[in-house]
């Protein structure tokens, strides 16, 4: 685990800033979370109206919700909005009726095996009005008659996502999405939102052979609606990688691509276990994050997703107790790290031909091999630069050449370098 | 280890039925055999004339048999066929003279390593006449002149067979083999006779898609022969399954067709791995029984071929202890209701194309997913369409589906109909 | 490992006579070694100009020495070429000075983790002069001035290899090469000259199916000259193997081809395995013997390298300490004895096409099966016809059949001899 470092604590404070917020597919809630990011990386903002076919999909309707509770008979909030936006039911319809405990019970939603613990619980799709409270909050409820309101607006309006580029050399894109609809949930997904952020941020200093397209939108139909919208960009796509439950403390996840031997899969394999970080390589599932959307078989992109402890892979996982505490600053950092060793990996991770193929090029008169003969230890740069010579067929990338090789990405990389600045090997 | 149920009692019946005939690669004990076979399943008998071509061979002389023994100077019968079929050397030339011992001597067959068994051999293409005995019994002739007496004839005839065909949706065709030309040995092959005979009655209530074809023909030659004979049909024929030694107590072995990675070698794998019996796949090889000559290179047909213990692999194997004891009604159970399985498999493997492959197809409208989001448990059932619609790109069947996803056939197979049925996939 | 055998003690005692010879890689000591080589073996040896083009190399001006030394003050020889060609650096340009240790110091190459060996150093392309000694022998001069001395010439001549063809019945070629370029070193590279002296010789007996050619050239520069000048022949070249380290007493290791799967890596793999020796097969890499230009990716041969204890593997590599009690007869015998079985199956390993491949021809009216039926013995030669039949369908080799089969590769050839002679199939 990395130590806890400036960009952790960053990473932390942006989480904390987002975490009251109560956000879901469509409202304000997703347009203030991206202000709020704006203020770290400009963005390009989309709305898109209500209504708008999106692939099998519609836009649907726009969600704002001002209050809601659930008071007893005294006018105290036994269940109160105000607290966590995890009260609500996502998408719940009004309602504003005073109603027996019995009739109230089916809209109650709890966690039995976790009694403290409130759950996240949404109906995007069917209309209905719920609340979520801890299984021992709604065991002391009297019987009698509550109060029930709730006071949101479903009507006509837009979904909302932003982009924000990273420009490279080549118009071939990168693309890197988190999603921006849970409400009050600290590593699903603040923690991805955090580590895209600053993610895009360190980029933009590299100077990047790709173009990196860092995409924050609403699950499901926020990546529906953009694939949509971007039917012509599809094909420049060539890999990608979703962030989701980036700053827990468990163990690095990596869930490959549809494809399953993808770049993205191969770069993150062997970082991780060049790493020597403790962590998991899984298998794709078409269950999950938005790699669900970006993998459909009309599509199949090369997008894989990085997590800590994965989807559903920890009691806390959508319930009030993925909050602030969940998260740490050294987490956050380590994901980032990765990701940083990941992109530089997949981005200097090229193929190229050897020019002078027929034999070895006589590399001692270049100045790229010890003059003195007959010593046993081939310095580790030299085997670098015989086997980028060899390998150098325009089928095998560097990562091939580092992995048959043993070597260090980097130090292969640097040969590959030093052969192109000699005339040796062509991109 | 199935219990033993009526279908066990059924073909143990049977096998009991079939045990005193004295078959051959052609004659009237194959007659006789499919007389009593037709009486289950009606059969299609086909005779072909002594001297046809077929293949690289010709249809040999009719072998029929009356009588046969080795009688001492008392005239009491030594050896007696008609005491079991065994003693007799197949397709042995009629003999009728008077010998001493010594001259006899090579003409007798035992088992030295198993004194007390009758051990079964046969000499279709060499003339040759011959008995075959215990080894105590031969232990126990004195010196002496013996009474020698095959009352057979080789002649001009037929080879017979019989097909039973249970008619599908489509004319791509299944063959289920097995071969009829084994004297009174239970397990090799009445057992397979006699689940062949049951599966085929099965199948006819199944309305299956494929078209199933039985054979019950005798070895090589009979398969030879049907292969020259039905060159048109070759080309329909997509699967097949040899069955023989079906009813030992052993495990299930399944030996691969010459392909290695057939669907049917894949069907019998999955269904034997996921009923949890005990049980072996073993390599093809160019020995054992028809699978021999479905398999030839020219053919090349995905036959594999499915016993409990294999072909030469238990001590009472073509001998006079493959019994009527050495095969059991739970064991011919068993073995039909892994046919069954396997058959179930494969006649709903199909590969499908998704419709609506550009990112997830809303279920929900379609009533085909959960309304309330959050959870953390998706239901097998859901994730079975997500991996339907994940994989349905053409290439992968539902069994590559079942397997990729780590789900039952049966589950994968019902989401693959709902979503057929909802218009979302096409065959 | 192999008993000491005559060819054991021949190929020593041709170690013996090469060692004393001051070899680099021109000049005379290259030609007197292909002298001695040539009275075992007629030899096409090969002068090339000094400056011509090869490749991206060129020819180096021809180096020859007559004497080297360092003396002290009273005129004794404390480093002395004529103890050991092994004290000059190969190449040493022409010195005779008087100059104070300090001076001396830079030019003196010593082995401190071996402070009684001499290492082996050469500067072919960069102008340098130097002596290799002992550091025992280097720490026990005094301080003091020494007369420097190396007598020997640097001027343009020429670049020396040979050749030695064994004919075959296609022109298709295999390459056996090694390197000559190495002084007073027993196993690298005297064994495997000796080894593939007598090879060659052996060869000459067999009437090989491949024209085998016997390469004797400089490392590097050597096999890149071949290369250079045999363009048009290459595309003839179908293996090859790389001779080095042929003599002492470890076990062998198969270094593969670039390739990995090339014909002579599946064969050297079956051998070493079948014959139950303890060996490695390695991997490829870009460094060692000559397999390097062999394998360069223009050219990509199917060429792999036998050693025993490989490349920089032993301490002594490259030292003084690989002397003649460093190699041994009986390992020498045992290189040789593992080149014959392994040419011997690469020589006769031919794709076969079953000339009757629908169904199995009837191998008993061939004389080709036994003809009394119903026995489990399936006798070896049978099975290995089977097999033979099975696969030959123009894809797979007899080593593809011996491997499948499980059967040995001289088995699975008689049988492919014995369906050729019966016309059943045709190579």
């Amino acid at each position: 685990m990395a130590p806890v470092t400036a960009p952790g604590e960053a990473m932390y404070a942006l989480v904390e800033r987002l975490y009251p917020l109560c956000r879901s597919i469509t409202g304000d809630g997703v347009r203030a979370t991206l202000g709020i990011v704006g203020e770290y990386l400009p963005l390009d903002v989309h709305e898109v109206p209500t209504g708008t076919q999106v692939l099998d999909w519609t836009v649907p309707q726009e969600w704002n919700i001002r209050d809601a509770y659930v008071a007893d008979a005294d006018g105290n909030r036994v269940v109160d909005f105000r607290a966590s936006s995890l009260h609500v039911l996502g998408y719940s319809v009004p309602v504003d009726r005073t109603m027996p405990l019995a009739e109230l019970r089916p809209h109650l939603h709890t966690l039995p095996e976790h009694p403290s613990w409130v759950p996240y619980r949404t109906s995007y799709y069917q209309p209905e009005w719920g609340f979520c409270l801890a299984q021992e909050t709604l065991d002391a409820l009297p019987d009698g008659d509550y109060a029930v309101r709730v006071d949101s607006t479903l009507a006509d309006g837009h979904l909302t996502y932003a982009e924000h580029v990273v420009p490279g050399q080549v118009p071939d894109e990168v693309i890197v999405s988190c999603h921006v609809c849970h409400p009050s949930l600290a590593n699903d997904n603040l923690a991805g939102i955090a580590v895209a952020t600053h993610l895009a941020r360190w980029l933009a200093d590299q100077r990047p052979y790709y173009t990196y397209r860092f995409l924050f939108a609403p699950g499901t139909i926020g990546a529906i609606t953009w694939l949509a919208r971007n039917a012509e960009r599809i094909d420049r796509v060539r890999h990608g990688l979703v962030l989701a439950c980036a700053g827990d403390p468990g163990q690095l996840t990596y869930k490959k691509s549809r494809r399953g031997d993808a770049e993205i899969d191969r770069v993150l394999a062997h970082v991780l276990a060049a790493s020597e970080r403790p962590h998991e390589i899984r298998e794709f599932t078409p269950y999950g994050y938005d790699e669900r959307q970006f993998c459909s078989p009309g599509f199949d992109l090369g997008v894989g997703s990085l997590s800590r402890t994965p989807y559903a892979g920890y009691p806390e996982y959508h319930t009030s107790a993925d909050d602030l505490g969940f998260v740490t600053p050294a987490a956050l950092a380590d994901t980032l790290a990765v990701c940083r060793e990941a992109f530089g990996v997949l981005d200097r991770n090229r193929r190229y031909v050897n020019l002078s193929p027929y034999g070895e090029p006589q590399l001692g008169r270049r100045g790229l091999y010890d003059s003195l003969g007959g010593r046993s230890d081939a310095k580790e740069a030299q085997m670098a630069m015989l086997w980028v010579l060899s390998l150098s067929d325009g089928e095998h990338t560097l990562l091939d050449v580092a992995e048959r090789a043993g070597l260090p990405f980097d130090t292969v990389a640097a040969a590959a370098d030093a052969l192109h600045d000699a005339g040796l090997i062509k991109a």
